[in-house]
């Protein structure tokens, strides 16, 4: 498994925190929120993450890449309801030449909820694998540093 | 308002029928299928039904054109529950030089669920305004004639 | 048909407004949001509307009730791209003794993009229909006056 | 990780097939399959294999329980296109007294697309933890038989 990070339970270790209100069409017949809905939600917290530090994914888009999702990882801790405003922290894990790793810890009023991890590579738009942008193995430092 | 057909109860007025097992996934905290989740039903209804009639969207997304959705309807009858298998019937409506109408009625165990209108327009891939490829008028006279 | 409101395309004629941004999880193939996603913007915006009334929609559930959506209807102006800000106004139409109809109009940087109607009835929990609470006709009552 | 299988890339271990044609609205502004898509493809598949066993997920909720997802792990190998006919191979895997794990090949045309692994709990549908039924260690007993 390419997957490395394991999501730490502390939101002090994540860089980036994203509050997304639960909507009722996440929600499934078992009266939770449908476990799809999750990756969303990791998706939602890690674009506000690079709007944060200066890199809209927009931008990144109009540059001529995308980064592309490799693998997903949820583990679902206690389940998430209606109208829950969930934390999602982001913390930037294992950087390579071509792809890396995001890690994700939902909570809700500081109780864990779930975790997860994502693993990203780059590439043009039109499919090619490129190289990830400069900035983000000096960012992944940066943090990683913030994290030792 | 564009949208002008009246969707008919009666399955025999409609030109075609497909099948859909409701997933999990579409369900919501009321133990019933979402209301947003008719409008992918809709979809892929008629996508089999171009398919049925030898234009899959496949191939008329090839030749550079898309249909756009300029309005859509639905009336919610009765619900529907996870592992319900539904029937989509498709019916062409109205057609102008720019536009033309679908009708949907949705039934399980051939009662009455829900009912819909969708209003489509052609554009080229480009997002222009294109005039509706020949063959849809002619089908849509076809099958008026059969409803008639 | 049931519906009867005619949304206005006149930001001001509605009762509240609550911002959305574009999630890159509803877009499609061709590069704007899908259609099926505008039906959970909808859903957004009037829970953020009954919070903003404190009449909060869980506490609706608490009370037993649910309302359904007996119809939707929307009008596609212009594409919706990733990453807009979308602003949804909702504003309170006709209420009877059974149903209430919303109406919506969403923009960007103030261009009109859709508009929408939902209509909705009130019922327990188990499912049976019941009267609208008593605040809502008072509310559209209230809002109507705000239009007149 | 609880997860704890690694899915094999040979449809011949797995016990069961599913297809599922992608729906439009399940592509994203890459032109491909969404990447949140994936699980209710899984799901969809999961719900399918259970039916063909004879234990239909509705009758496990009638009973009065509930297959919890306690992890999902996608591999995103090659992407999905509007249209694709994906085969979802279900495999079942380490059964343990409380949980029992999925392994999924999805194929288009015989190619590798993606892999995954759900891992799922049982409770009650109050919510409580339960023992698996006992026809589903018999089940996993006899497909492991076949896989070995």
């Amino acid at each position: 498994m390419r997957m490395a990070l394991e999501p730490s339970p502390d939101p002090s270790t994540y860089h980036y925190a994203h509050d997304i209100r639960v909507r009722f069409a996440e929600t499934d017949a078992m009266g939770i929120v449908h476990h799809a809905a999750y990756l969303p939600y990791f998706e939602e917290a890690r674009v506000a993450f690079l709007r944060a530090i200066d890199h809209p994914y927009t931008s990144i888009r109009d540059e001529g890449f995308e980064f592309t999702v490799l693998e997903a990882f949820v583990r679902y801790l206690q389940p998430l309801r209606f109208d829950d405003v969930v934390t999602v922290h982001v913390g930037v894990g294992a950087v390579t030449r071509a792809t890396f790793q995001l890690a994700y810890l939902l909570t809700v009023d500081g109780d864990q909820r779930a975790t997860g991890v994502t693993v990203h590579g780059c590439v043009t738009t039109a499919g090619r694998p490129a190289r990830l942008p400069a900035w983000l193995p000096e960012i992944a430092k940066h943090y990683r540093g913030k994290d030792g």
